[in-house]
């Protein structure tokens, strides 16, 4: 008799190959679920194979729209960045995937998940959390199975290669998949023109050959496209983990490096700067949350709230070239802008009285003023 | 007889020997100042046009070390950044120069200081906000005088070619001077490692040719060189003045954004995760109070200090490659490390037990599953 | 002929009284103009000798409705309290009399606008900036008279009286207006239930004997009579003016008292921990900006929406007592608390596995026990 | 054969006795261990109640003025206060009493600790990450004997009769055991001076009697007992566990309350307003990681060297008066106080110009009238 239902969040791997049988073993029935967010893999392959191994049902759905529309706009709008580097590409991944899987449960009438992220690190936070917060009631059965574990590790180049020797070992250049090597890339930039429309991108338009993007799918794969021609967005960190270890990430993310200058400008130029103050501590916040796997919580729901909030008026378009691993914002013009030429210009005086000025600066100086007078009176 | 004792900012430029010559008709004295923190400027040239023009005596000051090591390294060790984007380089210059201004100021019993940073920017409230706080009973007097003003813009290529013009026109590439167009720079890069005690660099190397630096302004002149050469820390930003107008700002920051970098790594690599997150908080705070003048004043002495005291265990070398534009962490290592590499180990099971972690997100689920289990019942 | 019209914000007492002459001697129509919010004060009265002073108009506008609605319950929301102890009564009243005081100008065509708040006080502040941000066009003239502040002065007693003696004087118990001394207070409390909806409160019930008050104005009028009955909510302060001064301040808010110690109850009991840390994070700012006279700013409004959306689930009834200056905080219920009796409870085990805090502690310990290794080695 | 030496923090209760005889029947040696830190207890017979259930040894530690010293001083100077109304008194003694139990269990070489604290709630978390923290190889086993659990809930009125019934039950007078209830206590109050230096009390004086208390442990059991006298400090409140659920809480804080109050007064007599705001954000840090267990770790040292360095000019009295359950502060006066009575005087301009308050009112309105000119655009 079956132990009850599983929905496993299947890769086509070894890793989640070995869980499948495993849990088919302890007597579960296997439903695989494989999630498209966009990267390269054979999902015809996986799904036969994973009906080989005794998977009751397989399901391969395509989240990239949903990915990148609902996960990774928000982070856009945010500024999202973990520890001032990290653009948090595959933690906004987990609570996409996990999403469906839990859909995929209640629907199937399964009452357990299962992943392949055991062990030390981030996603399996990620992954349950999502699991928990959105089906309290599901409980997610894994492997301590010590083989597959061993299996797992020895085929994880990633874990491999470099956890081990971060003092001492460079990232090799073949490491990287989506990006080429500057060193490799074209000896010319691309120029981009991107329209934003509240916070997030609404169009890309490549200035030169004139070709443009415009729903969010395709706009995010046109910069992934051009940011890795020229080798955007690589980033060789030590990290802090939410479990309290600090490990090394080797990451690329090329169209969300460049959407990160891009919208951290436009923004600039749209957005008060008291607004932007208190948005920007909203944004780190977004960013621990994001990273410690709390998509899925009160907590995160109001900052994504008010951080959407802020964004009414980030509208415009920004003009920056992609060259050599770099993103050089040229410039920017918005109906909404705040800049006002007029005002800040030095040969038209209009409105602003220079001795304003003077007064504001020796109202700001009484604190210091004082201050400076204690300090001289505990003296004497 | 003399109104009194002036002691003016000189730069040697048209602006200030303008007020020089129209501080002397209104019946003071001028002490002319220049002050070396680094630029490339003919300082006997201004010396003796000072003298032509008047000044009763002339201070030629090299602050250049006193800059870097007073200024330059704590705004390294704090990440100083304001709004995500600037290095707030030409900031810390203020409240230097100033200090040494208001030092003479005393020395040669002048009641009055006078500067060249005139109209609706930034320097003229760092200069005084400094001069106020270390010298309350000082006074600043400056000139409104139109014609002055008016030749003072039509000479200032900043503004004339840059704030008029924002939206459509891209900064040209010789507006820079410290920096190569990253297009003409070496298609080599160099590598470099970078060691720190206290959070503050102690040496650079150049690992290829083995040329080494060891004072702070040599290993900051070294590192501007570097990253000069190689098209390092160019920005075109909108940036919110502190008196509240959106003004924009193009900058070059060579050797400050490799040791952004550098320094961002190396405190990763040896700061707690809880201490970093609140010294993250202190560094932001901290850009904002030198960007807006407060360098001299209660909470930025505080700020400082516990910055400083954060940086205790930062120590260790950073590995580093700089080219095309770009800073490419490689590498660190650190004797006060707070990475372990068995702990994170996935073949070490050490001290860890993933019993734990389930533990662990189960209980960070609770408040989850209490509010998933709240948002059912008000459906009901 | 009138150099143009003010509106003058007319007391009715001997300052603006002076203005209002003042201002018609320098050329002025004046159209003089009276808030009511809730003062004890003869506007009859003051209209007349408006009038007899060569006022050309008076209007006198009942703000109570709107100043509670608006004003006041924003701020219950927010927990709003200025450096942890001043309840922003006179702070948040400035931006409702100004914004009336903005229509009637726009209304009858002035130009200006006038008020008596002169000096180094923050509602001069408070005032021009609600007028500069809802009419940027509006001038604001004031006198510098000698002698008109001199009045000014000689007759206003909380100045005279206790911005001179801090630290000798205690504050007379006859200065207070709206509250009885704790020490002639009733020997028998008054019980309060009061309800909440999205954070503010729709019914105050007077537990023995029945009385209940449902629309804002009467609700906060009830709450001020109870807590002026038993000396609730006076304090005797040391604050930071916006100008950068110290002064002393001398505040009674019976009401506003008895509404921050039940909100803050009823939001606990319903609001998720780290929306709550998040939004205490916003109600300090929040404070700071009313106080400083920002309510009408870009941000004020941005953190106010945030603060509203904090509130959705803030519902529920309080109970408390209200005795000799002191409320006590009884009991609370909510259809939409977040408080699990049978979770919380330690004889039902129900879904909490004590093995899981036992993870979740040695999770949260793993950072520490590196931290404490790290101490090891480096005394080696 | 012994498993080993386990040091229990024994309370002389039924828990920590039916835990002691269990440790043995599971083959433990058993250290006990009783923290002396103010509780009323008959010490004695608890330490012949250990040994005759079979501790191997007894301490008995007076750990009192270090507590006072050590945890509840960096406390005062912190106006540490969790969920804007909890003093945190329980929440800082557990880690003052784990620390000497590893002292003992170091001393003694005991492999594991124990303690009563288990199930649902915060001490455990404190009590065990505090071990951890300070001797990371120690084990810390506890019982999940059903039967003893039962036993101790049912003998705990705290949880017994509070938790249930949150929701309808008022707390009975008869629970507090520090403070009378204010309904009994005097009707004519007493009034004591206050006098700090560093941020801590060193001195108080009943100004009428004279007594006067100038030991850490004087002063604090002074204000303790002046402050139960009176009936201050009780609060009934509902909390966030560490562990993520809500739970009500009843807590009597006499003496920390009138420090909360005087500390609050001197500090804002004495502090910068900008200082004041960065250490607020601080204490907040401070009292998040004290309520959670984290006295001991790399943060909390940080967060409290940085308070510590902050209080360095918080010196003066305060004079106050207490009375029915209500701390009223009178008056205070310092050597360091930035408060300038001429400064903020009405009738003396001194070097306060007023017309720079207008220019520092423009200035800060640039930012606001542009976004009202922003707005105006964009409706047209």
């Amino acid at each position: 008799m079956s132990k009850g239902t599983v929905v496993l969040a299947y890769s086509g791997g070894l890793d989640t190959s070995c869980i499948l049988v495993w849990l088919k073993e302890q007597g579960y029935d296997v439903v695989a679920y494989l999630a498209n967010i966009g990267q390269s893999e054979d999902f015809e392959a996986a799904q036969k194979k994973a009906e080989s191994l005794g998977a009751k049902k397989v399901f391969i759905e395509d989240l990239r729209a949903e990915f990148v529309e609902e996960f990774i706009w928000p982070s856009v709008q945010a500024n999202a960045i973990y520890e001032d580097r990290y653009l948090l590409g595959t933690s906004i991944a987990r609570p996409c995937i996990a999403r469906r899987q839990v859909q995929i449960a209640k629907q199937e009438g399964a009452q357990y998940v299962s992943h392949g992220a055991t062990g030390k690190g981030n996603d399996q936070i990620r992954f349950e959390l999502t699991c928990y917060a959105l089906y309290p009631e599901v409980k997610a059965p894994w492997s301590m199975d010590a083989n597959l574990m061993h299996i797992r590790l020895f085929t994880n180049p990633d874990y491999k290669h470099f956890n081990r020797s971060i003092n001492s070992n460079h990232a090799p250049s073949d490491l990287y998949l989506m990006t080429k090597n500057p060193d490799d890339s074209p000896n010319h930039p691309d120029v981009l023109e991107i329209e934003f429309n509240r916070g997030v991108p609404v169009r890309v338009t490549h200035l030169k050959d004139g070709r443009s993007e415009d729903t969010p799918l395709d706009i995010f794969s046109f910069l992934n496209e051009i940011g890795g021609k020229h080798g955007v967005g690589r980033i060789d960190i030590v990290e802090n983990r939410f479990i309290g270890m600090k490990s090394r990430g080797i990451y690329e993310t090329p169209g969300g490096t460049i959407l990160y200058h891009a919208h951290l400008d436009i923004e600039a130029f749209t957005m008060d700067r008291e607004v932007r103050r208190i948005k920007q501590g909203l944004g780190i916040k977004f960013s621990e949350l994001i990273y410690n796997g709390f998509w899925y919580s009160p907590e995160c729901e109001f900052v994504r709230h008010c951080i959407s909030k802020s964004q009414e008026n980030v509208e415009g378009k920004v003009q920056l070239s992609v060259f050599k691993g770099q993103v050089y914002i040229l410039g920017r013009e918005s109906p909404k802008s705040l800049y006002n030429e007029e005002l800040v210009s030095m040969d038209v005086q209009g409105d602003y009285d220079p001795c304003d000025a003077s007064g504001f600066i020796r109202v700001n100086a009484v604190r210091l003023r004082e201050h400076c007078r204690l300090q001289g009176d505990l003296k004497k």
